[in-house]
């Protein structure tokens, strides 16, 4: 993926989903580079590349021209350690929440840890699908007033960049008053891990490895599924687990298998 | 001025200058009436009435008929007490500022104190004029980064408005908050979970079932056990499972285990 220069976010993709409206395109464009963003990921745009598109990114082209299309959501979210997306809906199982400030607050302290994140923003009409909200740990919900709550895309990536800098700006402010006083200000302490975060395509392994061992183990029914999978990707997703933590269930479950299939020989 | 019902904001007037696009016009009224905001004024419309900018509207479109069209800005501004204008510029003579978020606390205040609020916008190209500026209290500025920090009118107007609707909220929940304790201190908000959270030692007999199966599909030696029930009880106590999450790992466990014990009777 191309770094184009100057990004203050240089480990943050927006990622659309099938977006319709080319012009949406061109407006989150130039929402982001407002707001100092650079990488924009597109999951099978509708229609893409577009000349409404450029037009509506103005001084923003260059976001365009340098943005990666892909055909899956798995590919746009590669190695990424924080998956953050967009619903507007209530689902039926909740997942953890984040108001916009809270997404700019956990997205400016991932990147000062070295992580790598992704926004996700669904299609203009249905948003996100359940299937592609369960790959994230956080769903983020732009407040709105009662009488009409669902934001045109652009704006809604426009909101999100906004917090982001904002966030930005006042980590480097604290920063700045620390140096300035002497470096006696506190600043708030990230959490150190001693792990590096598992990126998203090894969380789709694992789910799949599970997957396969609770059908060969009985306890899964494919054919029945109910919330099962969903449930536990909510539960998984809530922990971010790191890579060692990765490594040990999957061991487990490589376990489970081996066991299963010394069975199946006798 | 004719009222529209369900405004949050019916003190505040959102003034578009001299709009040349009426897309931009539409768009501004779905920001606005997403955010809880209704009263559009209009100082010179180049292209209005306009299709345009009702389509870009969509359920917005009480907002576009609603709006007052004038000629001139003091007609948009008389028998307020609040002028706010937006500018990107650095004028040469400094005037008071705010950025988003004061204004929206400002706004907000100003309401509640039986105020009425004018927040104005300039055209696309140019923007206010120093005279138009010179009759604002305070030059709303929204930070940007430094390699394009032109927003589009629309997009500048979502921005302010996200604000103005954070800072009412914040305000209720506060209220709300004094309410309901007698005016004591502030309880944090808990988001609402589908099931109920699994008591301490709930979670007890889920690390002892674990570490059973574990050393029965011969994954963990508990002669030599490193740190793996350490680390396993780290991954699952950094989320509150749910009491449903420790029934599903619980009933996986019992699967694993079943089957092991067949093999053994083979």
């Amino acid at each position: 993926m191309p770094e184009p220069i100057n990004s203050l976010f240089p480990a943050v993709r927006i990622v659309l989903i099938e977006t319709s409206h080319p012009g949406n395109i061109g407006a989150t464009a130039r929402a982001m580079k407002n707001m100092g963003l650079t990488r924009l990921v597109l999951v099978n745009p509708y229609d893409f590349p577009s000349e409404k598109a450029v037009a509506r990114a103005v001084s923003a082209a260059d976001l365009i021209s340098s943005a990666t299309v892909v055909s899956t959501l798995d590919e746009a979210i590669a190695g990424c350690q924080l998956v953050l997306g967009t619903s507007a809906r209530n689902r039926r199982i909740p997942w953890p929440m984040l108001d916009p400030r809270g997404c700019g607050e956990k997205v400016v302290a991932e990147q000062a840890n070295g992580g790598e994140i992704a926004i996700l923003f669904g299609r203009e009409d249905r948003g996100l699908k359940n299937e592609e909200l369960q790959k994230c740990h956080f769903h983020i919900n732009i407040p709105t007033g009662e009488a009409y709550s669902s934001l045109n895309l652009a704006m809604a990536v426009q909101v999100l960049c906004y917090e982001l800098l904002q966030a930005l700006l006042a980590k480097q402010g604290r920063a700045d008053e620390a140096l300035a006083s002497g470096a006696s200000a506190p600043e708030p302490v990230e959490q150190v891990w001693d792990q590096a975060y598992a990126a998203a395509d090894t969380m789709e392994h694992l789910f799949a490895h599970l997957e396969e061992t609770l059908i060969r183990v009985e306890f899964h029914d494919p054919e029945n599924p109910r919330q099962l999978m969903n449930r536990l990707r909510r539960m998984f997703n809530r922990i971010r687990m790191d890579q060692m933590e990765v490594n040990i269930m999957r061991g487990f479950l490589t376990s489970v298998n081996k066991q299963a299939a010394r069975k199946d020989v006798n």
